[in-house]
């Protein structure tokens, strides 16, 4: 084995890392959106397929358009984020099969017969990435606030109104508050999670 | 924001970090997959839920459980690994909500009343974590082989007869050999993903 990471890296990744609900008012450049992605996209998906979309929701006006869809207890801390992600999935990624795969000539064709498999995929797929945006932006000097608590369609119909994008998660990225974070919850213990067989 | 984390890091966590198709026989202990747990559990997930279950594939008897149900291109390289992990989710997570998110009391019973939402919320946030476990593993100076091509009924009726467990995806875990890996794929374009609004 390689040794591990430095307690800095495990720490700014895991140990220590928090979500936040408040963040000051620092805003993030595109540059720092380009940075951000072109570190979490060589996380690895099923076949190279990377189905995830971002939305990085920045201005004043995009914020307008996703606070309505917000359920009530995550629209002050996504209003201050200076970015809201919208983390979704792209229903039809099996089109880039061909650039992102080639070695499997078929898979662009045999996903497009199969929609269940296409959805498993894509979800499973575009799920990992949203992980991988979330600890990224951690190494890269941020803090993120993933939230699952808004009403999917009514995103889905102001960002994606052609129905080939479906939203899955949002992330709140800044730089949060000293104050802006609530007590740890209890971890599950190996025991109660983990079998080794 | 906080200054990123060093070049080492972000080398060993994504930009050289690879999906490895072969791997060394050195076996790894508990002791290493309990510190895997350890860091990967801090992880975020929605109201705490925690819905992932790691079965640690190591010993020659669970390997010959699981090589049946994985496709033929994945047998090889998961016998030789020394631990395969079958990343699961619980379908009643919610169980635990009392203890892992007690400001909410009565998390467990809209969970339990509400199948959808259960289901949704234990794919999404159990897959971030299997995520995190990749992600981790890299950490600790392990290399990470995640699949999803294999027979998830099959892996459910052998290691989850009672149906409470459903496999998600497995990850191989090992020291990656110098030619175990592909040539890297193409990653899409920040402008074939993402939009800044």
């Amino acid at each position: 084995m390689r040794p591990p990471l430095d307690d800095i890296a495990l720490d700014t990744v895991f140990r220590e890392a928090r979500t936040h609900y408040g963040f000051r008012p620092e805003p993030i450049g595109e540059a720092t959106l380009r940075q951000l992605y072109d570190l979490l996209k060589w996380g690895p998906t099923s076949m190279n397929c990377q189905p995830a979309r971002y939305v990085f929701v920045a201005s004043e006006e995009g914020k307008s358009r996703l606070m309505p869809a917000l359920s009530e207890g995550n629209r002050d801390k996504s209003h201050e984020a200076p970015v809201t992600v919208i983390v979704a999935v792209d229903t039809r990624f099996y089109e880039h099969m061909p650039k992102v795969f080639p070695s499997s000539p078929n898979a662009r064709d045999r996903f497009a017969a199969n929609p269940d498999k296409a959805s498993d995929t894509a979800w499973r797929n575009g799920t990992l990435q949203g992980a991988y945006l979330i600890l990224a932006a951690r190494m890269l000097g941020l803090d993120a606030g993933p939230m699952s608590g808004f009403d999917n369609a009514m995103v889905d119909e102001e960002f994606f109104s052609d129905g080939r994008y479906k939203s899955n998660f949002l992330v709140n990225l800044g730089v949060g508050g000293p104050d802006s974070r609530r007590p740890r919850g209890a971890r599950l213990a190996f025991e109660e999670v983990a079998e080794v067989v």
